[in-house]
Formats: structure tokens, C-alpha cells, sequence
């Protein structure tokens, strides 16, 4: 390991460099605006696996943006990964909440801030450089690897599956690997045993044709937004449950292993909800919370638009209001039935005078993973090694859709080793990564590679 | 009135041209990047008092946008007419639903379309014309008149009050008139004798401090959307009424003689919603129709806004969440009284984890009229004369802040003698005004003049 320490550490600043070029392409997968920008993205994660000597590199067309494939054969003995990770971001809106631009990489302190730049191209780009260096010192590989790093996932990997179906015997492995879920800080690792799956809907609400004066029909018009509030308001009940009819019927219970692990989580007030700036959980039931948010489905509302929305007071009854709200389902809730009862639900709870629209913008399964193989192991030993402590056994809030199709589609379960810390700002202004982690990162993967190498 | 109808027949020409540059001046009094705007056409306004020879034209400022006074002094002798209107109008948003540019009048088969030609510029630009001709005929006035031209009615007259008691002496008048609310159709005009009053209030929700990750923290963080959600919904019961504890406890009950008035105005679904697209009323009582928007307070959500808005899916909790809310008020409520029970309530059904912010943007009395005044029955034989029919008595479910002004400040009732139509969109795209009822508007108003001449 000595050379490959050396290589890494004397490329730092390039590395650096080259992560910087990656992050600075503007690769927002949800907005047709940049999509050139998402093919340009997929073009340098491809270039790369060419310099590096990645072998039979393709960027794949898909209906929208395209998937990148690479793979290196050493020998059919060996174990084959398959790694996958995203290189599509999250739009940065709100912009005027960032520091610096976060298309262009600023190292502030401890972390790299940009978009990104924790979710998911800096943990893309351990990968990419633990290759990197194993290949530069020893000319080969400890395993067979297959690289898939697509660029739809932040809009839910509409065609990913797909592409797993059409290219099965291409794609065939031992193990998926993925880094992108987080640690449960910045020096306890942590490896994921269920991802939460998601149905999200756009729901409009549409009562007169046009925007109307309040005063001349306020009282006798029902008014969309108050429609489209009222229908939000039936969602959740004053526990913050559910209320779609059925929702939590297909729930899987825990079973009392994962029960040990998750309440050997310490999740707490203190460290959970200090850094974000509230006082209070959503429900009084405060031991309750890791069970919440890894083996629980939710609804939540993240957007909301109608009438007049700029500065001062203008009294209309606006035409429309919409709001988009996603659920995150856990298993084996099934993301084509839940979208079935949201539906039937939505409408029996719309009120007179208006009609409602519901778009179903993308769906994902759940998923759960078994603990028992020697590729967790071998996950486990690696940060052991790198951070000198063994990863807690966690679940994730978030949906990785690619789980559970890896699963279904090619039989395999997916190691979920994460580098990234909960206070990293994914998704939200400031987006950062911990500069020692991104190095931590390329470290462990080399020793996870090396380790499943030798099973 | 012969000689007066030649002056308006030959006269037509110029007189759009007129009223057209009038209406492309962006007076938006609500935005402050059109303060500018504003303020050219209170001096647009001022201009044309002194070219047509009215006397002492003063353009008054205030904390905000100007008013506009002018007089002409014929006799002691002569009752005194108070005419008032606005020059401001609302935002033309949402564009993209205008036939034409809101800015440039253009004729249409009957109609003239801009922003304000019917609310209230296209009225107010009636008593011009009416003094105009009467003073280039007669060189004089039936009866001595004072005009009140200000810009911020679509903002609540906030700075209105304070000039009245400034300068009341200068103001002391019989009657006042106003032309700013609507006749029943084309052909039938309407007195009103009640006016809503308003308070208008925007509260925002905040949460945690920054967007965050929906999957991260989905399921046990309040947000901000569905709290704000769960706070509008219960600002109306499923009957449509209004919840606040005490909201109805000033509310006076009709005279007979008012429930006769207002039994007799035609409003149903076929005249009332076909236009508008919308098949049913709020309420299940059709019967009370007129009395609800007349007779009754309502409260409607003007605008929401909260977390991602634009095209796709973006998996976030948002910090805020806000919405614009007015409360519509009849006599005798008082807006000071509700903002406070507003205010109190909204606290109390705040849910836990988040915090909510109240901001008034404006407050405006209700007010009721006797109809059985000289003034009133001078109004009803000016519209008999020019319409060929009497007019009908009926309420307003709009808000004139002035009209309880001039009755707490100056001591007088108003005459609301309009002239545009229900179906004039006003506040909405695609305003327009009849351009027979604008010129049928200039000869009512020098009916109307001459006649209290003669009181």
C-alpha cells in the first residue's frame, strides 16, 4: 500500500485540480436548460476512465441523458464490482444563500464547497482515483470492476433500469458498490442496510379560468390555493402519519437485529437538529426517530405555488395553484400502488368548485439489503483500516432507485459505503465535502478493492 | 345639452387619444421600481386639470405616491361635488395571458383592453371629460367642484386619511362620487350603497434554516409547506365561514329594506359563473349569493409561495413557506379589532416546529350608505336619462378605503355611480371597458352635475 499512499499524496494538488474541472460543469439532470452541460459531464467521466486505462469505455444515449460504462478485466477468477455512483447535481437555487459560486470550487477551511461536490461527484471521483492510482503503480487491478456513473438520478433514474435489462450479461458482477450515503459524522463511518423508495406527484389545483378580483367574488368562489391547502392538510394527520387509506399496509417491520443496530444510532436534538436551526422534532415520540427516518414511509410538500407571489399586496383569486409533494416509501411498499391510492385519495378529498391535475413525476422502489456477505465485510475492514474504527450499521433517508433495480435486475446486493458527513448541505446552498474525507475516500476504496480481491 | 353632446361627438378622437396615452403610463403602485411611473401620471393628471381651465391644480406628495387636487369655484351659492378617484392600477401579471401589451390600449370589437382602463383610469377620465365639456361650453360649472386624484387605491390608501384631516377645510364638500364599481350588466346600471373593507396580511412560516434533503430528513422534521397548508385550512370551516374566534361579532344584519335590494339583483350561476369557467359556487346556499359577497366578511389566500417552484422534481424540506391572505369586511368590523384576532388565532394554530411571522400590509374600513339623500336621487335621474332605465341598488364586495373616510373625516356620504361591467377583468388580464359605456359615462357624469346643480 506504501506506493499507492505515494501516488496518491504526490498527485494531491492535481486531483484537486481535476475535481474542480468535474465540478464545475453544470450537469443539473431536472433541467432541460442544461443538458448539453449533463452530455459535456458524461464526456469528461468517460475521458477520464480512457487516461486512466479503463478499458471498452462507452457513453450509452439514453431517452434523456446519457450513462457511462467502463470496465477493466483482469481475470474470470476474480470477484467482479460493479461500482456505480451519479454525476447529474441538484439545481443550486436558492443562489443568493451561497457563499461562492457553486459551480466553481472553493476550498474554505476544511471543505470544498460547491455543487456536487459531496452528492455525488467528489465520492464518484474516490472511485475514479483509487483506479487511478492501482493501475498507474501496479498496471493491473486487485478485481474485475464494471463502472456505470449515470446522470439521472437526481430525477430518479427514469431510464437506468432499462439500460440493466439490455445489458444483464454485460453488466453481470458479484457486487455493486456505491458512496452515496453519508457516516454518521465526519470520523465514524457507517454502511446502509435500507434506502427509502419515492412517488413524486405535481399536483394542480384549477377553479376560475382566470385570475379574479377578490372582492368582486371572495365568499362565493372557492379559491384554489385555500383547495390546494386543504387537500395538504389531509395528508398528514396531527401525529405526522400518513393518511392515504392503505398507505402503510405493505410496511415490512424491522426485525430485531436491524431494530439493535438502528437504536445503537445516536440520534438526538442536539445532534441532529442544532446544525439546521429547529427546536423540535415533528413528533413528541422522540426515541422513535431513526425508526422514523430509515423504516418509515413520509410525505413531504416540497414546493408550492399560486397567485400573486412577488412583493406587496394584490387581491386576486388566483386561476390555479400547484404544489409538488413526494413520498418516501420503505419496504416492500410498492412505489406503482402507492401512486394508485395517492390518486384516489387526492380526488375523493378535492372540494367543490375546482378540479384537480396530478402528475406523476418519477417513482422508485425501496430497498433492503442483507449484512451477511463478504463484501460488507470486506467494506467493514477497509474503514477500519482508513479510519480506525468499524462503520455503524444504518439506514438512509434518501432514495437511491439503482438499488433495488441492481437487485431485481441483476441479482446482486450493493455494498452502500458512504464518505460524506449529514451536515455536508446536499441538496441545499453551501454543498461541501470534507477535504481529508475526499482523500479518506480514495483510501478506503482502495483497500475495499483490494480486500474483495482476496476473497 | 346639445351643445355638450356636439363637444363630446366631435371630440371622440382626441379623447382616446387621450385616455390611451393616460393608459400606457405603468402606474403600478405596489411595485417601487414603477414609482417613477407613478408620478408621471399624477402629473399626466395635474396637466390636464390646468389645460382644461380647473383652478389650483396641486400635485401633493406623501409618504409615497402622489395625489392629485384641483378645483373650480363657481358660487357659494352651489353645492360642492367631491369627485374622487385613482390613477394607480394593479400589476399586469401573468403577460403571457394578454391579447395585447396591458401598456398599449387597444380597441377590439366593443372594448377597449389595457391595465386600468376600467379600474379606474377609464373612470376617472369620464368627470374629465364631463368638467372639460361643460367648461368649454359654458365657461363655467353647474355646481362648484373638487377633485381628488390619488395613486395608491390598489395598495390600500395608506397615506389617503392623513391628507383628508390635513386638509379638510380645503376638501369640505356636500357630496362626494365615485365611479369605480361596477353596473349590473351593459345596460343596467347600479348604485351601491356597501363596501367591503379589507385587511391584508402576508405570514410567513419558517422552519429549519437552510433547504434540506427531503430523504434525510423526511419524517421527522415539520415542514414549512405543510404547516403553512395545515394553517390555511383552518382558517375556513367546510360551510366557507370564517373561523376566527370573534371574526363575525360586529357584523350588522341587513335593514328589510336592504334585504329587498339585494333579493332583487340577478345573480346566479348562468350570469355569475359562466364567464369564469367554474360550475358551482363554494357555498351550497345559491339563495344567499348576493349576500355573501355583499352583505358578509370573507377571507381568501391571494398567493403562496414555498420551496422548489420551477419545472421537475427537487427533493427538498424548505426553510419557508408564505401566502397572502385578505379578509374581506362588512359593517360594522372593525380591521384594527381583526387584525389583532387574526393575529391571535394564527399563533394559536401554529404546529409545533416552526415558527410563523404576521406582516399587515394594509388595513381599510367597511362602509355602508343611506340612499336617501338628493345626491343619490340626482345619480339615479342622470343614469335614467343617459341608460333609458333606473338604476338598481346593490353592495360591493370590493374595498374603497375612502368612502368610510369621507364619511369619518369630511363628514359626507359618497354617490358610487359606476360605469364599467362585472365582466370587465379588472385585477385580471385582459382588462377593457365598453368604449359606448366610457362616452355613456362622461354624459351621466355631466347629468349628474348639472342636476345637483339644481338641489
Amino acid at each position: 500500500m506504501n506506493q499507492l499512499t505515494d501516488y496518491i499524496t504526490k498527485s494531491k494538488e492535481s486531483t484537486l485540480e481535476e475535481l474542480n474541472e468535474f465540478l464545475a460543469i453544470k450537469s443539473i439532470s431536472t433541467k432541460s436548460e442544461f443538458a448539453s452541460d449533463v452530455r459535456d459531464c458524461a464526456r469528461f467521466i468517460a475521458d477520464k476512465c480512457k487516461t486512466i486505462g479503463m478499458q471498452n469505455t462507452v457513453v450509452y444515449e439514453t431517452k434523456k441523458h446519457p450513462i457511462v460504462y467502463s470496465e477493466f478485466h483482469v481475470d474470470d477468477s476474480k470477484p467482479t464490482v460493479l461500482i456505480y455512483g451519479h454525476y447529474d447535481v441538484q439545481p443550486p437555487e436558492p443562489l443568493d444563500l451561497w457563499e461562492s459560486d457553486p459551480f466553481k470550487a472553493t476550498i474554505r477551511g476544511e471543505y470544498i464547497y460547491a455543487r456536487g461536490v459531496s452528492d455525488d461527484k467528489g465520492q464518484v471521483y474516490c472511485h475514479i482515483k483509487a483506479i487511478e492510482a492501482y493501475l498507474a503503480v501496479h498496471k493491473t487491478l486487485p478485481v474485475n470492476i464494471k463502472l456505470i456513473i449515470e446522470g439521472e438520478e437526481e430525477i430518479g433514474s427514469p431510464n437506468l433500469a432499462e439500460f440493466l435489462k439490455k445489458h444483464q450479461t454485460m453488466l453481470k458482477s458479484d457486487t455493486a458498490v456505491i458512496s452515496d450515503t453519508p457516516m454518521i459524522n465526519r470520523d465514524l463511518p457507517a454502511l446502509c442496510f435500507s434506502l427509502r423508495g419515492m412517488v413524486y406527484a405535481e399536483i394542480t389545483v384549477t377553479g376560475p379560468n382566470k385570475d379574479l378580483h377578490s372582492g368582486q367574488f371572495g365568499g362565493v368562489i372557492q379559491n384554489p390555493i385555500q383547495a390546494l391547502a386543504s387537500i395538504i392538510a389531509k395528508l398528514k394527520d396531527d401525529e405526522d402519519r400518513v393518511t392515504i387509506p392503505g398507505f402503510y399496509d405493505d410496511v415490512l417491520s424491522l426485525t430485531s437485529q436491524e431494530e439493535i443496530y438502528l437504536n445503537a444510532v445516536p440520534l438526538s436534538k442536539d445532534n441532529y437538529l442544532d446544525d439546521i436551526g429547529v427546536n423540535e422534532f415533528a413528533t413528541s415520540d422522540e426515541d422513535a426517530i431513526a425508526k422514523k427516518l430509515w423504516a418509515e414511509p413520509t410525505l413531504d410538500c416540497n414546493g408550492i405555488c399560486g397567485g400573486y407571489t412577488q412583493k406587496g399586496a394584490k387581491t386576486i383569486i388566483p386561476s390555479q395553484a400547484s404544489a409538488k409533494i413526494s413520498m418516501r416509501l420503505v419496504a416492500n411498499q410498492d412505489p406503482y400502488k402507492i401512486q394508485e391510492q395517492f390518486k384516489t385519495y387526492i380526488k375523493s378529498i378535492t372540494p367543490r368548485g375546482v378540479t384537480v391535475d396530478i402528475n406523476i413525476h418519477n417513482l422508485a422502489h425501496p430497498a433492503k439489503l442483507s449484512l451477511e456477505t463478504p463484501y460488507i465485510h470486506a467494506a467493514c475492514e477497509a474503514y477500519k483500516t482508513v479510519f480506525g474504527v468499524s462503520p455503524q450499521f444504518v439506514g438512509e433517508g434518501g432514495t437511491i432507485p439503482v438499488v433495488a433495480d441492481f437487485k431485481q435486475i441483476l441479482g446482486i446486493d450493493t455494498v452502500m459505503m458512504g464518505f460524506n458527513c449529514p451536515d455536508d448541505c446536499i441538496h441545499s446552498p453551501n454543498e461541501r465535502f470534507l477535504v481529508a474525507n475526499f482523500f479518506k475516500g480514495i483510501h478506503t476504496s482502495l483497500e475495499f478493492l483490494s480486500r474483495v480481491g482476496s476473497i
